[in-house]
């Protein structure tokens, strides 16, 4: 028996099927100082525990993408070693805080099979859990990949295909136990918006821009204990299709949620990603700018403090965002977009 | 109103005007192990929590550097985000040692301004404190900045320009308390040499180099939570005056006192920051070589077990500094010189 | 008398001399987490503290890698300096766990002198023990390096070669205490390989592969203090033999135990380092691949929880592992090798 792990090729996913993904990961104040060091993160509540404590948690928490990165990284041995492409993300949402100190892991569970016409390959659904050692839910999403065939001559499942919210559901809103805004430091902050400053449709040049190295996204990725071959293998990845590696998804939108703090910077905790598409790969050398828009607001029952925006922001490389550069009149991104997240955010409101 | 932060001009700034910057930030061992595999500093004070005690601290305090790093961090978004140029340092000294776990933050006085003649720009001088979460001063320091107007016809303020002590006062010299030499442990520290043997005007050449590379300088100041523009755009920058990322001083400043191990690795606290020049800047490939002079001595009434050495530390690209590459007669420095740093030591006497 | 550290010629070695290494570490979770980003390392027991409490640990435990570079890299101002070859290791066993927080110091006696027949340089045996702050044993190894002569007209000293072992002697692969496999979640490790499903002989091609950054690996060796020049002077290296610089041989090692985890998942413990060659240098750029063979297998007597793979990993640079290349008919290593490696891991069987 090969000792190898070859990954599940698309006959081996079938729906209700449950995936329990390997190594479990304790996080510390290590992963966070790495995780600053990536992406320059400015956030307040991340960044400071007296910050986090005037906000009713026990100390800073780690940031809410360093937590789905490492969920997303246990299913990669299972669910896309053998991708062709990650097709989307829905449905996604953070739940109790992680602290140093705290062990992730994660299953998923397939909700949909689809073959593709060509019959090489299939596009496979799953809603993926990662819980802290306490079994309690810190992240889940729902992610769809294309994968190969083992044999192309195998019979087509029966095509099954989940409903896809288009964003998170308001009920799913969970704010962290305790998380109060009412004594929100704005001056600490470095932002004087409130949620009551922002208008639906309101857009957001973030002016600052980060260019990629090699080194950095390796680093992160390896980080995230993600060790899908294309982001790391140049001996390989320059004989493939775009002659480099393959910079991963969740380190662009790592970068722009950083970006995003040069207006935005009261939007301290994420709540959902609603949805996300990486519109194009991104390589080292690649200079990520950033833009936001407002897509929708909406108020917590029974919480003064603090209030929910839903947000798009897009990511362009090479290209400065002050013209929002998004889709064309036939919906086709503007060349320089390589990513669209749809997600929600806390923000104060006293 | 653009939520984007535009950061203060020229005129933005009077003197007596406070400054309470952004982004409290909780520093752990996480940013220490960044620390040292961004410079590889050897200074047993800061590496080993025995070494430590064995001197009277509760355990291995944080790079003098790295707090100083992040608090000027903190001052970018509303000192030099509009900054033609950093001019220099002076009268910086470190306070009470900083441990993991501790929360920094810091604030700024305006204590000068003076309009170029030009019209266009002016010299903003501010005076930085960075405190803990008990408010005790960890790291004080005035800087100068040459910094754009906005409108280039607004009326000229009063000029004020501040008195700039050329070295850091002896009575500033605050030694941290319980730090105690007596048991200074000299084949742990990794050099036999006490304050004694060391003269004015002895020159050390610290004999090794390190090449900078871009993954390394934006780690560094993202890191610092230091997001100015200069150190992170290839695109913006590859238009601009040097075609390429700018390194942060500071980083240049970190790898030259992690060099100067070698020959001053008995002088494990920084006292003081007296004075500081960027003669040129650096930027990734640069390999960068350092050699020291002692510029004074002084003994610190009442401890036979500790003393201050005053040193010149100056930094060289692609140029070793076995010939001591300084000034020329006509006090232009050696067209290798990057770094002109003169500052405070605390080194053994037992 | 000069300051700056020349370090040691062969000259300066005796046998029997015990040269006490300077810079006491204390390796906290922050060194953990950069050795994850450097590595992608995914072996559960360093992993989780959750797996480890399963296995009787008190946490996870750092690195064993990790915990070797650390104590390699404190010899390397007294004993390689001046060295012009890395000639080998032998001997090399793991003692006790090293958690966050414990304090890591290092010495090592002369074992061994041979001037070489040039008269200009001879080889070095050393045998170094790394200790932690209670003076446990946490690491040992014999290594011989080629050093100059001072003087090259000196007198050539009797020479005095040790025994070397080739494979650490079974008495001394000391389980932790503590450590029992029993309840191994072979799930939570990625793979369902015990001891008993591997037989001698077997090879296993870890398919994947990492391409070598200057940034990662100046990262690590600098995380290591190991401030060996020819790793980070592009000024100098420039000139040199290989016009590069040459990448610390303990990286590799690091990266195909990281590597070796697709096929080895369950060989969560190091025990030994029986010998090891780097059979050529590695520059940034090479992408390294690996494959492993089972030279030995032991059980433990009074242990049916767990047993001991001996091992052989060899990794290659820009070539794919699935033919295995290794020696010519003549004992000359295949071009594309750069280390071969001989060690010892502790697995499940239960």
């Amino acid at each position: 028996m090969s000792k190898e792990n070859a990954g599940n090729f698309f006959e081996d996913f079938q729906p209700g099927q449950v995936l329990r993904h390997a190594t479990p990961r304790t996080l510390t104040a290590g992963d966070q100082a790495l995780y600053t060091a990536l992406y320059g993160s400015r956030f307040a509540l991340q960044s400071s525990d007296v910050f986090a404590r005037q906000l009713g948690l026990a100390q800073a928490p780690l940031d809410d993408l360093l937590v789905f990165h490492v969920v997303f990284g246990k299913t990669v041995p299972d669910v896309s070693l053998n991708a062709v492409a990650n097709l989307g993300y829905a449905a996604g949402h953070f739940g109790a805080p992680v602290y140093p100190g705290d062990t992730l892991s994660a299953e998923s569970e397939v909700i949909g099979v689809k073959q593709n016409s060509n019959g090489k390959t299939g596009v496979v659904y799953v809603r993926t859990r990662g819980v802290n050692q306490d079994g309690a839910l810190v992240a889940d999403y729902i992610r769809w990949v294309m994968v190969r065939k083992k044999d192309p001559a195998s019979a087509a499942p029966e095509p099954q295909v989940p409903d896809l919210p288009d964003a998170a559901s308001a009920d799913r809103q969970a704010i962290p136990q305790g998380l109060d805004f009412s004594a929100f430091d704005f001056a600490a902050a470095g932002s004087p918006h409130r949620w009551d400053d922002y208008r639906i449709g309101e857009k957001v040049d973030h002016g600052d821009a980060m260019t990629i190295e090699e080194a950095e996204h390796q680093l992160a990725t390896r980080l995230y204990q993600n060790t899908a071959r294309v982001h790391f293998n140049q001996h390989a990845e320059g004989q493939g299709r775009f002659g480099r590696r393959i910079v991963y998804g969740g380190h662009v939108i790592s970068l722009v949620r950083a970006l995003s703090f040069n207006g935005l910077g009261t939007a301290v905790k994420l709540l959902a990603i609603n949805g996300g598409t990486h519109a194009a790969p991104s390589f080292a050398g690649d200079t990520i700018y950033a833009w936001s828009e407002v897509l929708d607001k909406s108020e917590v029952a029974g919480r003064p403090d603090l209030a929910v925006l839903r947000l798009r922001t897009v990511a362009a490389k090479d290209h400065a965002c002050g013209g929002f550069p998004y889709k064309d009149a036939e919906g086709r991104y503007h060349p320089a977009v390589v990513l669209d997240l749809d997600y929600s955010v806390l923000l104060p409101r006293a």
